[in-house]
């Protein structure tokens, strides 16, 4: 390969569509994990234990108290199934890579039972629930925990009522779908009620990263542009987070409340923030937006008309899968940074296990080379068992080292759909937004070539 | 490249899903562009022809008369915009890659006038009319031909006209939209009323290709499972067509009038063919499916049953976007076989023009360099605009190599809505089924691996 | 009462809602069964045979042959219910009224097996077919023919099918909702090809009423607004019946294929008729209207514009219940006149059987006398049952006074369903729009008070 | 008339659907304004001061303390449009009969320079908010207030912003949609947070009727049926009121948060409640019923299993309009009876103000009069001037009599869009559900015939 780097690969900015630095114009941050960036698992062990507490509080059983919070048993992306109770990792296409059932693994005759096609519907809202954000983590855990209760625990049996499936005792249902409604009501109380910020405040050092970076890179950003932060927090937390992020220096514009991705659509009204009470003033803000200052609500669109800033000048730095950024149809094309904390680890492990993935394409050849003489006239039948016996477990293989439930963004050859995603919602990623003080900021960010079968195949046998 | 193939680019099946297929048991296939392959340009030019002279019929100048088929100025996926009446030829995420008025080329500056983002709501299909099948190939040239008309001739000028762009002369008006709609009803007309049909049966050895590795094939197909047509022709069509096929011999079902895509989800009344009248028989056939009787009607979920088989062991084979049967709720997971007859071309012009693609990555691998030791602090820049000029130059050399639109999959590193569709909808992918032949019924179709960029970008450089 | 009246009760125009003659300056025309009325049961009879032939051609039994129209077994407002195959007659609220499966009625008993509670969600329009215009009569008498054959032939087992239920023979099903489909079809096809027009074109006078009153009324109507036809037929019909009605010399604009509803909503592209060829000029017409053209499609907004008319200027006339008027959002308020032909017969009847609306409402009252001295604490029971029965004799006597399946309207003191639309979407309504000639064009169209039951009950007893 | 009842006008119980008391076996109530009956206008201006004083708390001036609850200045029904601030009484299709800003009323060519046509489309549920029930009586005065205080105090003018119309002062733009949206939340959290309950629970005897013959009622429909609670109330709450009500003796049934309209369709949950602590249970309850429980949620669906009861021998008692009843499609049938506690007052001012009622129709026949002997060819223009003006007097006088937005029912001829939901969706109606004890429980419940206006204009002049 011709391409050399300087950067370290963790170090890295990676390209889905070609975008040019010296283009851009505005720098817009999100808040959570992305300028505040929490530190992993004890910011997750947390979360799982006040929700955790929280299930118990509204009558769950005590003995759920002895769970304790296991960073190696989550993955982003996962989607439960709120009819089955399970847990699952599916590709691009919704072809099911892993599943389980608590902490149970299904088989894959198991696993056929369920779904005959190792097929979901992906867009089955109501019965799919995709795991997309970091915050999700500690629910993930919770679940499988609660499942594992009810799955393990002496007088409960397995039922199906009212088309629901789930388990039972006495009087007393509890299906699937209900423990996911009530697990994420206590997850979103947590952050509705400030528990969970609370908590964090007192501890600031325990649960928040700090990057001593950040004000270098801000500086360099606000020399080739403008800065702004548009977050859903409400100011209350904003100002706490970001007092110690500085940023009645930084920021030209700070809007909490953003009610994204709403805000990337109709949005809502755009009011003043009286930063003394902390309180709303009431009535739309109409005059232009001030540095110091704090907005609450308002649009993408109010916002590009008052920075009088154009779409493809803005790029926008945060942690979520931008879907509605691209989807909306009053989008004005926003540019966008993803934020991966999960990268490091995950680039860790690729460059560690090269020798996994070439074997693997290897094993691939050597059955191509098998059939290689044959045509539909053939009786013969080449035995490729111990060559397909070999593969699975190079690709099990790779995908423990990643971690119980493999990579966030392949098992073997496929894609998962957290990757594809990815790919299709962010312009740019990386493990952080800090990268970006690695790149000058005339920086032309090119997109490799994506090959299509017929084009990477043919390409080699020449 | 560890890979070795036998068989020839032209020859082979591609594959963007692994598929064993040796657990196929039934091959379907569609009738138009799959078994019956219809001659080019020769065919979309009796097409064009018979359209362009209906419009004459509803009112359209006479001077029409004078455009003759080209087919150097058509290509499928393009995109046409009822608002503007430009034809687009757009990226994977809507960017637009080519725009054209009539036969001129819209410039960059142009485009962005009319397209502040270069970029379309593909959703919006009230707007944007896809091109997707080869059936579409004549209108494209008609509809760029009647856009040039209006746009050169004496009298007719441009307006807005309750919200709709057009020309005008005198107090008629004449819209994009109308313009479209009236090419599709004269398009459409010539399928409904079998103008297009009746020419083709009159004149067969001119229009129609004969295989004549078809009968081995589908014998050897028998040898290993059933083989069935479902067809959206009628038919009185399907039996001029199918005789010469002699599809009695070979077929094990024959479904005609099949109204794909519904077919795939609600279906519609099955019902018994009368052989000698033609006539559908009234009332829903709850009989078992016999060879050598004719069907109409039917969805995917009663064929199955029908024909007892599992959705996994049907190979279905057409020339069409499956996008209904993967989206379909009652999707039963058919594997799917594209035919895609631009492929020969496609490909020769690709491993022709293998250095141009080379010399990209390296301009592109260049460009890199010359931001190889700056960072954020730098205030040097690079000029890359020469590179900048080389990189444009091969795309353009690549795009011309290919025809006056580039290539059906790709421009310069950026791949093609179009491509973006075969990737998702079709397990496999080539330009004709009879490529099968070269393959033996328990070949393992494999998945060339798709890396994304972090994958791709960092494997080079260790 | 007060009240007394010039104008017979079949010469009088009924007022659902408060309208000043005065203030109207364009009359708008319907053209069938409004301008164009047909003669009652010759029109219907042929429609119907034309229907039974064309199914027969399709391949129903010959048997069909055998029946003959009845007009006496048809009423507009009936609705077919798909799934069952029954006809029913409801209520405003849809409650079943009456039941009918081919010819046979069914028993109360009988209805409550296939509707639990009597009710039908009238919104479930995949299920339930009303029979709205007069256009609607031969195929609500075809259906229960085709019903009553299968129903009493030998051979035919009633069965359900893959959800649907209908009859079977052999290897055939029929299921109601396919026979409705074909049914709907047959009439379809018959008014697409003309078949039903060149036949009444052929016998004018068999099938067409003359009224000789027409030119004077539309003269008076021209010296007092302007006069216009919006007819969904096309311009080849038009012009035949036109002719007769001498449209040339008293419609200021005509509008043909229309493509109601849709006209009343976003409407179709506005052409000019060729008046020598009958075919459209393509494009837009953007000129203005003029007397003695004749215009195709357009929408009820541009012709507003094109008047320069304000939608409580019009009145328009026509045999349609008026929903979509009311309801499209770009409605600009048309006033609205229904002429609903059954209305010389309803009137008859209402008024020669006063005396057993009365007796109704006597019994009525000897009901409430019963229960008078009564209180929650009563354990006595009063016997109501002879007044009951007595009630509902006298329910039926009146019903069967009007017809077989009784009156349009009501069914004792409940109103049908197609009376609550008439008095939701007509402003003005009467037999024929011939007794606005019975009014001068300064009249007041006052709407009598409709009262509540507390206003209507409290007001007697003071 | 012939009709003669032994129960006072204010005692009786109104009809829009016969129903058969016979058959009921199951009474449901409703908690608020139904069991709970709040005295008005006490429970209005407490309502109304603790959102005012929320208002405040959130920004809106302090000058608005000045103003204080006038009962005479709101009626149930009114309708607000968000878009120019405007309080509107319709009749039956949307009609405008009253419209006022702030305390302002509208004459009739300013209403006609804001809506056209005098109508407004019902179903832009978007920009009109229907105040259907009696918690909505605070906020419309509220309302009046806020938009009062904005148009009358300097400073303030009339703007529009981004397409929404309001006020503004300085940056500050209080569009009306933002004031009512404010005014919405204010009242929603005080019901949410309890406030309004627990202020009417420290005031008992100054905010809640203490009806006498309730226990009464209870008492003997326990004799005949089963009675149960649904109410949206939760625990805590119901369980004060409730106590009142004496609820562990009546009700075989309490279900609370049962979220009604939902409850009717899909339903959630449904829990049992642990009355010692208030909480809910987790999981699905599947037990039976018992008496002295008390359970969360569920569904009319679930609710008719578990009592085994059919819909129609419900009827279910409440101050709401049913419509999600009848329009639910898992609807049951279940009967309804309507509290509409205004009753008292309309029903005495309709009986003292007869004689005005028949004033208009003597005034209305007399019009008839004056056109008595004209056709659609009389150039005479009678003149009705000053009748047109004695109608519109009486009609004025009729109105006041009820109040200063007149009757919750009509407006001289005209239906209230109130009453049209009252007549669309209640079975019975009166003042309270006590009057059920003046009935027999086996009393048959006529409707008065309804009839049209060719029935009712032809039947008095025979």
């Amino acid at each position: 390969g011709g391409k050399q780097y300087k950067r370290g690969p963790t170090a890295r900015v990676f390209v889905n569509r070609s975008l040019s630095l010296d283009k851009i114009k505005f720098f817009g941050f999100d808040m959570d994990y992305t300028l505040a960036v929490y530190k992993s698992p004890q910011y997750e062990e947390l979360g799982f234990e006040l929700a955790r507490d929280r299930l118990i509080h509204c009558g769950y059983p005590e003995e759920l108290k002895r769970y304790i919070y296991d960073p190696g048993f989550v993955l982003r992306g996962l989607i439960f199934d709120r009819l089955l109770g399970h847990m699952l990792k599916v590709d691009t296409y919704g072809n099911i890579l892993v599943c389980t059932h608590g902490f149970k693994f299904l088989k894959t005759s198991e696993v056929i039972q369920d779904y005959p096609n190792k097929f979901i519907q992906l867009d089955d809202t109501k019965r799919y629930y995709i795991c997309n954000t970091l915050f999700n983590l500690p629910e993930i855990y919770l679940q499988a925990c609660v499942i594992n209760y009810f799955s393990t625990t002496d007088g409960y049996v397995k039922v199906v009522f009212a088309k629901t499936e789930g388990v039972q005792r006495g009087n007393l249902m509890m299906s699937y779908a209900t423990i996911h409604t009530d697990i994420r009501s206590a997850v979103d109380s947590l952050h509705f009620n400030g528990e969970l910020k609370d908590k964090t405040v007192e501890n600031l050092d325990k649960y928040v990263v700090k990057e001593p970076k950040l004000p270098l890179l801000l500086d360099r950003m606000r020399e080739h542009g403008k800065v702004f932060l548009v977050t859903n927090s409400d100011f209350k937390y904003t100002n706490v987070s970001g007092r110690i992020l500085l940023w009645e220096l930084y920021f030209d514009v700070v809007l909490v409340e953003a009610r994204k991705p709403k805000f990337f659509g109709e949005g809502s009204v755009l009011r003043k923030v009286d930063m003394e009470t902390g309180k709303l003033h009431i009535g739309h803000y109409t005059g232009s937006l001030k540095k110091g200052a704090v907005y609450s609500g308002g649009s993408s669109d109010t916002l590009c008309d008052m920075m009088n800033a154009k779409g493809k000048e803005i790029l926008y730095i945060g942690d979520h899968i931008f879907g509605d950024i691209l989807k909306s149809k009053k989008r004005r094309g926003w540019r966008t940074f993803l934020v991966v904390p999960e990268m490091s680890h995950e680039l860790a492990i690729w460059l560690e296990k090269k020798d996994l993935y070439h074997r693997l394409n290897e094993l691939d050849a050597m059955i191509g080379v098998k059939y290689r003489h044959l045509d539909s006239a053939s009786r013969e039948r080449p035995n490729i068992q111990s060559l397909q016996e070999s593969i699975r477990s190079a690709v099990h293989e790779m995908d423990m080292s990643f971690g119980t439930f493999g990579s966030l963004f392949r098992s073997g050859s496929r894609q998962t759909f957290f990757a594809s995603q990815v790919t299709r919602y962010a312009d740019l990623y990386a493990s952080s937004f800090i990268n970006l003080l690695y790149y000058p900021f005339c920086y032309f960010f090119r997109a490799p070539a994506v090959l299509m079968p017929h084009e990477s195949t043919v390409d080699h046998d020449s």
